[in-house]
C-alpha cells in the first residue's frame, strides 16, 4: 500500500521532502486527556499495552489531534524481558519493575529469546491493528528497548540512578554481562523482525542507558549489540525499505560510532547541537531530534522560537526528523503541542 | 609555605611530574567508618559542614588513610544559597533541599550576594585550620556550585530527575533566571577569592546540573557565568599561583567552550575517552577524571585494569590529575580505594 504521507520516510532516506516531517517520542501518553480516560478502561498501563483494541485506540490518539507525520506503536520498551518471564509491572506513580530480576548465575545461563509470535503476539497484533486503522495515511514505527537497557532493568530489577548491580557485574563478571546481552540481541533482532512482517514500516531502537557508560564499556556493552541487530534486521517488506533509528540518550559524544551500526537515522537528545551533529555525521544518516522536551512546559512562543532555532541549526538539506530529545512530560499542555508542529510546518520546504 | 607535595598544582599548570597525582571528589565521605563517627558526632551532615573542627578532622581522615595528592575542604555546594537565607537542609537518606525556595518574582528581585567573611565565615574558618593541619603536606582544594547548579536547587528546592521548574523559567522567563544567575556569579567570585584567601591553594567549580542543558542554553545561562568567574578569580595567593578547575558533568560535548573560559583545567566525567578529550582541548588546560565511581564497586583487579587503562588513555605528557569522573560512592570498598591509588602510582612517571 502506498502512503499518503511518506515524508517520514523519506526523510529518514535523506530523500527531499516538502517540509520537515515531525513525531514525538511517547505521542500517545499522558499529557492527553482523551488517553488517560483509555487507560483507565483498561486499569493500568500494562494492561493497556497488552490490550490490541485499546493499545490501537491511544496510538490513533495524537494523530487525530494533530498532523503528525508518524505514529508509533503504543507499547513499552521493556516488553521483552516480561515476554521471557520476568514479570514486569508497574506501580503506581513508579517506573517499571521486575518481579523476578535476573539474581543469579544460572537465571543468566537459562535465559532464552522468547518467540515475538507467541509471547509477543500482542504487540504484533496491535501493529496490525494499527496500520488497519492508518490505512495508509502516515507511516507505522516499531520499536524496541536496546539490549543493553533491557539488560538494566532486568539486573536491577527497577530503574536506578546509577544502575550500581549492573555496572558492578560489568566490571567483575563481564562475561555474564554478554551472556544477556546476546540473548537480548537475538530476542530484539526477532522481534523487531516480527513487527516489521506484521507491518511496522520503520524501527527505532530505545538505548535510554547507554549513555551511562564509559566510552569503552558503551562500545562493548551496548553498542556492539546494537550494531549486530542492525546488520539482521529484514531491510524490505511490502515492496517498501525499512529504515531504522538507533537513539542512545546521551550518547552525542559517540554520534559517529552511532552511524557505523548501519541504521538510517540516529536520534539525537537535546544536549548536543543539530547543526553541529549534521556536521559531524549528516552525510551519512539523517538525524532525528531534538528539543528539550521542557520547551513544551513554558509557552507557545518560546514554543515557537526554540523549534525555528533547531530547524535553522539544521539547515538546508534533507534528513531530518523533527522530534523531542526524549518523551514528551505529562505536564505538558495539549496546545503547546499545536504549537510546536505548527512551527515545524510553517517552516517550510527543506528539500534543496 | 612551600608544598612538601605539589604534584596536584603542578599537573594542573601541565608543568612535569614525577607521577600522576590523584584526589578523588567526595573523598571524605560515607564509605570511611571514621568519617561516620564523625559525622555521628555531629549529629548531621550539615552539622559537620558548619563545625570547623569536626570539618577538619573528616577533610583530613581520607588523607591519614592514602597517599592522595590534594586535600579538598569538607563542605557541600550549596552553602552560598544557605547563607542567603534559603535555609538548606538534608532530609535522612535524601537529597539536599531548601525550606524556602525561590517562588515569587519579589524573592528573586531582592536576592542578593551574601558576605562570605560573615554568612559563610565557618567555610574559611575550615579552611584556615585544614591548612593547618596540613602543615605544608598537600594542597587544599576550595570549591563551590557554579551559578546555575546553585539556581537549580534555589527554584526547584531540591533534586530533580529534570529541573522542570527550572527549565520552564529558563524558556518563559529567562530574565528572571538571568537576575538569579549574575547574583550567583557575583557570590560564587566572592566565595572562591575568599577561600583563597584564607589558605585555598586550589579551586573548583561544581557544574552538577549544567549537562541537562541544550547546547545553546548551556552555554547562555551556565558557561557565560562560569567565565566570568573565572575572569574575577585571584591568580595568586602566598606568591603562589592559584589554579581554577571546571567540571560540568556530562559537559564532554562541550569541552573546548570550557577550556575557553580561562581555567587551567577542565573535570570530566567517565563518558569521555580521556585521550579524545586530550586532542581536542590538552594543550590548553590539564584534565582531571576520569574514571567511572562504579568501578570502585567491582574488585580490585577491575579497578587496577580500569585504572591503567585511563592513564593509558591519557598517555604521555604532563597535564593529568587522576580522579573520579563524579563522587564516590558510599558503598565503596575502602580497600578498593587502596587499589586505585597503588594502581596510578604505580603507573610511573609522566614527566616526558
Amino acid at each position: 500500500m502506498k502512503l499518503e504521507n511518506d515524508t517520514f520516510i523519506r526523510a529518514l532516506f535523506r530523500e527531499p521532502t516538502a517540509y520537515t516531517p515531525i513525531w514525538l517520542m511517547r505521542q500517545a501518553g499522558r499529557y492527553l486527556p482523551e488517553y488517560n480516560q483509555t487507560r483507565a478502561r483498561a486499569g493500568n498501563f500494562l494492561a493497556l499495552c497488552k490490550n490490541p483494541d485499546l493499545a490501537t485506540e491511544v496510538t490513533m490518539q495524537p494523530l487525530a489531534r494533530y498532523r503528525l507525520d508518524a505514529a508509533i506503536v503504543f507499547s513499552d520498551i521493556l516488553t521483552i524481558p516480561d515476554a521471557m518471564g520476568l514479570g514486569l509491572y508497574f506501580a503506581e506513580g513508579e517506573g517499571p519493575k521486575f518481579e523476578r530480576p535476573l539474581r543469579e548465575e544460572w537465571e543468566i545461563r537459562d535465559l532464552s529469546a522468547p518467540d515475538p509470535t507467541v509471547h509477543l503476539r500482542y504487540v504484533l497484533d496491535t501493529v496490525r491493528q494499527v496500520r488497519k486503522s492508518l490505512a495508509g495515511s502516515v507511516p507505522l514505527i516499531g520499536f524496541s528497548g536496546s539490549p543493553f537497557t533491557l539488560a538494566c532493568y532486568m539486573i536491577e530489577g527497577r530503574g536506578s540512578s546509577d544502575f550500581a548491580s549492573v555496572k558492578k557485574m560489568l566490571y567483575q563478571r563481564p562475561d555474564l554481562l554478554h551472556k544477556i546481552l546476546a540473548v537480548n540481541a537475538q530476542a530484539v533482532t526477532d522481534y523487531l523482525n516480527a513487527q516489521i512482517e506484521a507491518g511496522a514500516q520503520a524501527v527505532m531502537l530505545f538505548d535510554t542507558w547507554g549513555g551511562m557508560l564509559s566510552d569503552a564499556a558503551y562500545h562493548e556493552f551496548s553498542l556492539a549489540y546494537i550494531k549486530q541487530i542492525i546488520g539482521s534486521l529484514k531491510r524490505e517488506n511490502e515492496g517498501m525499505r525499512v529504515p531504522s533509528i538507533v537513539f542512545t540518550k546521551g550518547g552525542g559524544g559517540w554520534l559517529e560510532s552511532i552511524a557505523d551500526t548501519g541504521c538510517d537515522a540516529v536520534g539525537l537528545d537535546w544536549t548536543i547541537n543539530i547543526g553541529a551533529a549534521k556536521a559531524r555525521v549528516g552525510a551519512r544518516v539523517a538525524l532525528q531530534g531534538n528539543m528539550d522536551p521542557a520547551v513544551l512546559l513554558s509557552s507557545p512562543e518560546a514554543v515557537q522560537r526554540e523549534a525555528v532555532a533547531i530547524l535553522e541549526q539544521f539547515g538546508s538539506g534533507p534528513g531530518h526528523v523533527f522530534n523531542l530529545g526524549h518523551g514528551i512530560s505529562q505536564f505538558t499542555p495539549p496546545e503547546h503541542v499545536s504549537a510546536l508542529i505548527e512551527a515545524v510546518r510553517g517552516f517550510g520546504a527543506c528539500n534543496d
